[in-house]
């Protein structure tokens, strides 16, 4: 199955959530790391106890490489092995990777996540060289088997210093951006209608959520920033068609769940019981919405 | 010393080289594999050839860290054994990463890249998420001892796509992030004038050369495309200021320099040759335009 449309099945059973597994060390209670060897060890068996108490209610999981590699090598080790256990478990990875270059570089980088130690069945990119900083990955694609989410409009205070500069085309950087990775996304279109080549957009400004679901159809979003960020369910639901067509990314509130809870005990466990709440909050808005 | 100064003076001394470091397996020769322990370590034994032999021929080295993660793991190694031994040897290193990220993941990007086992002296950066992707590295700059290069304008066909787009304040899209880029620049000035905040521009483009060495006055450059991308010694001298501030980068023809030797020995030596023609090549045709 081309792996937008298991995205999108997988969104069916179990809703629109994606775990951010952005872990700091810090993150990690006393008894995780106890029964660690070392800090590495801690932060995959942190990562596993969520995972294992959250699979069947996260759509997918993506991992922020910069959270790994701020330990270097070891930290990329509990990288590999977070990614590792998430293939065992059938679990669709987004490495939340961000890179962009073009040619025989951005070649080395597809070699780097779509194959070997750090596999990934989605990495995300950053257009701003262009689309022939695209066009490296799309062999990976050909076959239906691996995707990309390119940003497109993010929604950080610095997302006006270009993104939303206006342009003579009459309309701004991230709709060029958008309207170009939705042409090329043609070409990569799974039976859901949906694109392998994705878009990160931000969820905090929903006025213009109808507009871009409408204008970029073909394009699956990866929407950051509600929940810990600011992000409210009502804004993520314009940005979704019925409640698909979108993944939502929750990091810290899902990772540090537990702190709301007994203090320190049971990452698992409230961990899942905030995805669920967050799966709940945005099928309720959404079906509000219409 | 202000990091930006100690590139200026060793521009001073030993020419505008950086010389890429973008090694992949398959550039190793026989001799190399044959007294290597494997891979990883024919791959750092290259490279530890080079740089022997270029330390006053070259004015700093760029690590493209993608040629590394696409070898996983233990890529990752050599990039580690890599810059430990340029650190070893005082030489400047600017890691190509062109991260683009913010807030906590960005600072994790500095943590990484900025210190422990990936420590570099510059990093590149992708400004496309604006501004704030690069205040997170501004802490590592304060004490001069950091620098960053960002993307402003690079010379790939795709570059029309985004970094060329007119915008309506009447002008382009890198020139908008070139201003930005100056402008937070001005508080990390160093002795020399150029600031701790460069700026990546590609050399292919000779018309607008002039302009931009005029418009982004405190910017030191990072200039690749020269050599095996096509970029020639006279477009070159012309993003220079009497031959300083800037970098000019070549990796693939100074590594692979020695198959134009006897073939498949000394691979140091070749390396040498062609980077000090490189650096005469570009001295001459900056003498040329005075």
């Amino acid at each position: 199955m081309n792996i937008i449309d298991r995205l999108y099945k997988s969104i069916e059973e179990k809703g629109v959530v994606c775990l951010g597994l952005d872990t700091s060390i810090e993150y990690v209670p006393e008894y995780i790391m106890e029964t660690s060897k070392n800090e590495v060890d801690a932060i995959f068996n942190f990562n596993k106890e969520i995972i294992d108490e959250t699979l069947d209610v996260a759509a997918c999981y993506k991992v922020q490489i910069a959270y790994y590699e701020a330990l270097g090598l070891k930290g990329l080790d509990a990288y590999k092995r977070t990614l590792e256990y998430l293939r065992e478990k059938n679990a669709i990875i987004i490495a939340d990777i961000k890179r962009g270059d073009i040619a025989a570089t951005a070649k080395m980088y597809a070699k780097a996540h779509f194959e070997g130690d750090f596999e990934a069945d989605f990495i995300t990119l950053s257009p701003y060289m262009g689309m022939d900083s695209i066009e490296p990955y799309l062999p990976y694609m050909k076959d239906g088997k691996k995707g990309v989410f390119s940003l497109v409009r993010t929604s950080n205070p610095g997302a006006n210093d270009i993104e939303f500069l206006d342009t003579t085309k009459g309309h701004k950087v991230y709709h060029e951006v958008g309207d170009r990775l939705c042409n090329i996304g043609n070409d990569y279109l799974g039976e859901s209608g949906y694109s392998q080549i994705g878009g990160v957009l931000g969820c905090t400004h929903k006025e213009e959520a109808k507009e871009l679901r409408e204008r970029f159809k073909n394009m699956f979003f990866l929407i950051p920033g509600y929940g810990a960020q600011g992000g409210r369910a009502e804004d993520v639901a314009m940005y979704l068609n019925n409640g698909n067509g979108g993944v939502v990314n929750s990091s810290r509130k899902i990772l540090l769940a537990y702190k709301e809870g007994n203090g320190n005990e049971r990452v698992g466990y409230y961990a899942r019981l905030e995805a669920i709440r967050m799966r709940d909050e945005i099928r309720e808005a959404v079906s509000n919405k219409f």
